[in-house]
């Protein structure tokens, strides 16, 4: 046996609850632990072990879940994707079928005329299927076979040499079969290796433990979520839950997914390794099996945990979010390049035409085709759309494809469509044949490019942003007289910087003001490791920043770099303080042009906070 | 026929796949129509119609999308969902199988012994079924079935006369699985008005837009999308659907959902109903079937649906999102109760202690469980967690008792867990024991508390929120000598304002400034309908509000209302012009100390921003 996990600090609810499930059904004493052969035979029937493994790697466990055991036919279901990724789904389809066949798991249910196995969950077809799983780089079925399934579950299996070996010297009827399928022609070669790795791969030790993260994997498109290692391969997974789902359980398969509603496997060894699509697994051991072959301790405990958790699959609550997140407008929300009065008007009035859309979540069909039709529904009024997919966690072509063709045919009707925060989809969203002019790094600057396009058609030939601005028309000195303007000129020295330079750096005493001249800065919180972080704000000619540290004497809260060459005037809080004295009125109009920006800054938050709790 | 549907302004790019899928499958001319009576061999051989409906009520549909053909078998699925309504699951399950039986949909597969029909799908279990549904409130069997399919299909549905003689005529068949079915006491009356209902159901007249829409219905736990109804009941859902994904295409049923992966029905009359569990229904109509009995390109269309959209069951991208939508601490965003210095900094140095999880989506045990872990975790640096529930969709009992058990196990270990926003679900988590007094309509009042008690907590008896603030030591005035604030005492009035009496109504020009002596104010967004909208910010005693538009000459962008009887002092814009001339000193104390509070409340919003945005 491993080593136990160590004691939880503070129970979890979710351990107090799976403790109480295996109290209630660890006394139950129906069912016979399997006696065809001895070794089995020997298994404490006391033994019960219940684990669940999330998607994201974390084990539940409770009894005997380090307990090691034959995986027996749970082996059948993993071993079939590896056939599958070694033969591809149309040839395995042609030798081995996929009907449930309504038999016990012992029997031999081939196809009249083809002699195909009705499905690779009974023995047939499970020895088929391991007859199509290739000797590759030089090694044989069963090493590879024995990798495969140590890949699914984390850790290096090993097989119970009694046990196969007494599997092997008993298993006539697997024989029979064998030579059966090799009369159809089912299976290529002579079975006698094949039958000797499939009673191996019977035999393959494992804990219940080890099921649910198998399980976990199966739920993981294949990535084993402790490991992080790809599996199995991402395509066949359908292909195994869904043989799980129809013929997994024996003859009682239809009735289990009526009832727990979750792709199961069960083994004679007493193990159930059961999976929540996109979710979780699940692994249940204990070795008394009922009439038809499954544990029965298993089938109670997988029965109560699937309606106490509600975890049937075809359950309402198991569905995808709707991938909108959020959206506003760009009244709402704007770049976070600070504009002039006419353009910041401007856009106060058109903003209505640029949407921003957040996504989220896993973009499928039915995420993603609401997001389609509202857009669709709205172009009328609108000339561009952003979609954000910050939040979103991982997208199928299929639903690519859509916001391609959507941007296609918005294109055709004069509306933009850009994407940003794509990440790794960028990359496949190119592929698709999205234009990549839209394809835009971050909120910011996708919104900025937007705001650009709508200003330069409303404004036309006005929509300028000034390289360079006179010193006296400077927003700050808007509505100064002529002797405070010349005091105020006489009292800030001007400064250049080089581009990249750091005019202000964060943590630093805020002791003077700036007033840019030429060029352009952008305001950037410090990132996590020194490097810069989000930008929050870029500056123009004849705009001013720095004044909140100087007139709240706080320390600085962000740093501030030069985009291009930069030439500003600097008002140090010394001479700042001293017009109080010398030119009350110079410093009245300087507190009142300060108050009104941070004023209007203030009323810019307000409307994004709003619109960021979705108001 | 029914009114085509009008012509889409501009057609979506899902309106373009389908009419290319249309016209991709129109041409193959695989299949027979059935023959079996005359009535449906009239049916047009090139007859095709595809259509999906959507959870939230929109058809997408294109061909024969409104061509009237009898439902035949595809009823069986749900008039199965009737019978579970009248009779329950576990009456039913003893009269009726869920295995698949590997047989042809004209099999009589009854159990050996019992007698049971192997599954409702069959003939045999479809008429036994039908024989469950009750009469009910002076209506017949097959008035009820009419009623319910109806139901489903959001309009009302027909029975085609000529169908069902022409079935009532040659179904001899049938008439031996009912005297079968009574032989074995699976129907408890003489079979022939089951037969005859039997007969009617499977001639009830739909279109494929109706299947969409039914699908939808069964996706969308029981409520017919599009009237909003409750046609089915939830509790069936899952159940239906399993039948449905085990024996819903016949013997083709376990290569369906390994290729399809759609829990689906197909009636001899054409069509397929086919679900994509929360998420959308599946119409597809034409005639010919192929050897198993299903629409020859009925099974191509769906093929290509499922491969082309990504919507097999099991797919990955199927699966909820996880709860977690946003988590932020109380440094980074507070209440908007405006808080007196020495409060303010206790906040900045301990709101770490108090955290905020915005939980979004269908909460279900696997999107729980990462939250609870994540706070169980936590638990031990935290006093206070803060579940705002305002973007979750639905909740199901086991992820509502789970947070109800996470609550009780943090109570015993001194850390409290608040929930908002949880409207609808506030009953039912009051109901799972849930405290009441942990149950906040808003983050923002849940906030305050959690903020109120961590101060009483941090600050103990100098937490105190002063009643009554003398003038001169309001915020304002701090650091005014004494000649300056005799000269503002002179030009500042006094006002009184009831309890509830709007003081600053937004839209109005601004034109004072309010410094609150006694009483607290709120400040609110106008709501859409004139009613107040979301609370903004509270101010108490001491500080001033009204600020904003008088600097920046603005309207007022909110009201403010009276929380109890007010006291304030009034300074009006002439007068606060006026001190340019005559107090500047004190004009530009003033002034100072506005940028101060203007300052202070930006960084505020910074920061409530990177929050919201999740950096």
């Amino acid at each position: 046996m491993q080593p136990s996990p160590p004691a939880a600090e503070a129970r979890s609810p979710i351990e107090t609850y799976l403790a109480a499930l295996h109290d209630r059904h660890a006394g139950h004493a129906g069912g016979q632990v399997a006696n065809y052969i001895p070794e089995l035979a020997k298994a404490n029937p006391a033994w019960f072990g219940i684990c669940i493994a999330t998607r994201d790697g974390h084990v539940y466990e409770v009894g005997d879940s380090r307990q090691p055991f034959t995986m027996q036919s749970i082996s059948k279901a993993l071993v079939y994707g590896l056939a599958l990724e070694d033969r591809g789904e149309a040839a395995m389809l042609e030798r081995i079928g996929v009907e449930p066949s309504g038999d016990a798991f012992n029997a031999i249910s081939l196809k009249a005329g083809t002699g195909a196995p009705f499905n690779p969950m009974i023995n047939a077809g499970a020895i088929a299927a391991c007859g199509q799983v290739m000797r590759r780089s030089g090694r044989s079925r069963i090493q590879r076979i024995q990798a495969y399934l140590s890949a699914c579950a984390g850790r290096e299996l090993d097989i119970d040499v009694d046990v196969y070996r007494s599997e092997s010297q008993t298993g006539h009827r697997n024989r029979a079969i064998g030579w059966m399928l090799r009369n159809f022609g089912v299976i290529d070669e002579e079975p006698t290796e094949i039958l000797e790795a499939y009673f191996q791969q019977c035999a393959i030790r494992v804990t219940c433990r080890d099921l649910a993260v198998m399980g976990a994997t199966l739920a993981n498109q294949g990535v084993n979520p402790i490991t992080r290692q790809q599996a199995i391969a991402p395509d066949g997974i359908d292909n195994i839950l869904s043989v799980m789902s129809t013929c997994g359980m024996y003859d009682f398969s239809g009735e289990w997914i009526y009832r727990v509603g979750l792709p199961a496997k069960s083994g004679v060894g007493g193990g159930i390794m059961a999976v929540l699509p996109g979710q979780l697994g699940i692994g249940v051991f204990s070795p008394p099996l009922d009439g038809q072959g499954n544990s029965a301790r298993g089938i109670r405990a997988c029965t109560d945990l699937s309606n106490d958790l509600a975890l049937h699959v075809f359950n309402n609550g198991n569905a995808p979010l709707p991938a909108l997140r959020l959206k506003y407008d760009n009244t709402q929300v704007r770049s976070r390049r600070r504009r002039p009065q006419e353009q910041r008007q401007a856009l106060g009035r058109e903003g209505g035409r640029v949407r921003v859309l957040e996504l989220q979540g896993d973009l499928v069909f039915s995420t993603v085709e609401p997001v389609v039709r509202g857009v669709n529904e709205q172009a009328r009024e609108c000339q561009f759309f952003l979609l954000n997919l910050r939040s979103v966690i991982s997208a199928d072509d299929a639903s690519l494809r859509l916001v391609v063709e959507l941007q296609r045919s918005l294109a055709a009707r004069g509306v933009r469509l850009l994407v940003c925060h794509a990440r790794a989809l960028e990359t496949r969203l190119r592929r698709l044949g999205a234009d990549v002019e839209t394809l835009y790094p971050d909120d910011d600057t996708a919104l900025e490019a937007c705001e650009d396009l709508l200003l330069a058609n409303v404004l036309g030939s006005r929509f300028v942003t000034a390289k360079e601005v006179p010193f006296a028309r400077c927003d700050l000195l808007d509505g100064l007289g002529a002797a405070d303007l010349s005091s105020l000129d006489a009292a800030m020295a001007e400064r250049h910087y080089a581009t990249g330079e750091r005019i202000i750096c964060a943590g630093e005493p805020g002791d003077a003001l700036f007033v840019l001249l030429s060029g352009s800065v952008e305001v950037r919180l410090p990132g996590p490791t020194g490097k810069p972080g989000p930008r929050i704000e870029v500056f123009a000619a004849g705009m001013t920043f720095g004044e909140m540290a100087l007139v709240d004497g706080a320390p600085r809260s962000a740093d501030v770099i030069a985009l291009e060459p930069v030439s500003c005037r600097v008002l140090e809080i010394r001479a700042f303080e001293a017009f109080d004295e010398r030119y009350p009125r110079l410093k009245i109009g300087l507190l009142q042009q300060i108050t009104r920006q941070l004023s209007a800054s203030l009323r810019r938050r307000n409307a994004e906070v709003q619109a960021f709790k979705g108001r």
